[in-house]
């Protein structure tokens, strides 16, 4: 309610919708809106299922934190892109099993921690998607298997790798950046994890 | 050379490239790919100029710093969100005239010394967008001019609020949460940024 007193000055109306496209990925949408401030406007956006991406934690012989990562070849950007395994909820499927099973699939691992830590809206112009940020720790190795038409190699880093990384462009994905946020905030202290035995 | 070694087995290669649509903001192409282990598919995304992002630096009168930061409903989510200015490069624009164009449009402010930080990718599955990522200081407030249909709040928070809401699910735009990865280590000394005056 208060939210509403402070934003309503900023609400926009539907006063149409309709799909601009679908292809065998991606789902279109274009709206027409009435403004807050008088007059309409066009939104156009990708309708998103959702989407979960998970930190696995690995210790390594000195007691320090490792995290496991991937090497992918992103099509839209041509290059190989280094990221931390996440991927799309299957219809119906809830957002824990998502990142329980895109961990299994992915790298292999199954983990006996999980935390969840928050969400991130990677595109709000112009998608509905949001990515549930999941911590995985106490890592046992198993086979991955991956989808058809999906390859990637696994790797492990040091946190300091990953913040160095992040700082010096090898890493400039939006969600792994967003994760090297909250690893640094846990590792310090300063931001606190619930972790559950599963 | 070395990049292309390492990563030559993830690689995938066009076939075709196609629109499948085409809106009045967004562009999606649909590619039929060759992938690198056999095979075939097809890759869907958003053709996207490209955008900045800035972060504005203000000092308060105990010296601490405080971010210049923006309310804005953004449609496909329904919500208004939290954000650092940013927004879209012209056709032919260079990314720096972009950053001081949009920081002054959106906030009034300019700024005497602008450092280029980062970039980020915040889509990468299907969106050829980039945001890099600027740092502005010495600022000197001068009315917004709004594009038309633009509607947002400015206001101002100091660093300790923008790392707790984006610990608590406050802020959760990606590009946010990355400029606080830059932010909080630009603070604390870690990350060094390239001030320029201009």
């Amino acid at each position: 309610m208060a939210s509403v007193q402070i934003d309503g000055h900023l609400l926009e109306t539907q006063l149409s919708s309709a799909e601009l496209c679908r292809g065998k990925l991606l789902q279109v949408r274009s709206d027409h809106v009435s403004l807050p401030g008088g007059g309409q406007s066009t939104r156009e956006y990708v309708v998103h299922p959702g989407a979960v991406m998970v930190v696995p934690l690995l210790m390594d012989e000195l007691g320090q934190v490792r995290v496991v990562l991937e090497r992918q070849f992103r099509y839209p950007l041509q290059r190989v892109m280094i990221e931390f395994p996440a991927g799309k909820l299957d219809p119906g499927e809830a957002c824990f099993d998502c990142a329980r099973r895109e961990l299994a699939e992915e790298t292999g691992y199954h983990a006996q921690y999980w935390a969840h830590a928050g969400v991130l809206h990677p595109s709000i112009a112009y998608s509905t998607e949001v990515i549930d940020i999941w911590f995985a720790r106490a890592l046992t190795a198993g086979p991955p298997h991956l989808d058809q038409g999906e390859l990637l190699d696994i790797f492990t880093a040091s946190t300091d790798e990953l913040l160095h990384w992040s700082h010096t462009g090898v890493i400039t994905d939006g969600k792994t950046l967003t994760a090297a946020l909250w690893l640094q905030n846990v590792l310090s202290g300063a931001w606190k994890l619930d972790w559950v035995e599963v």
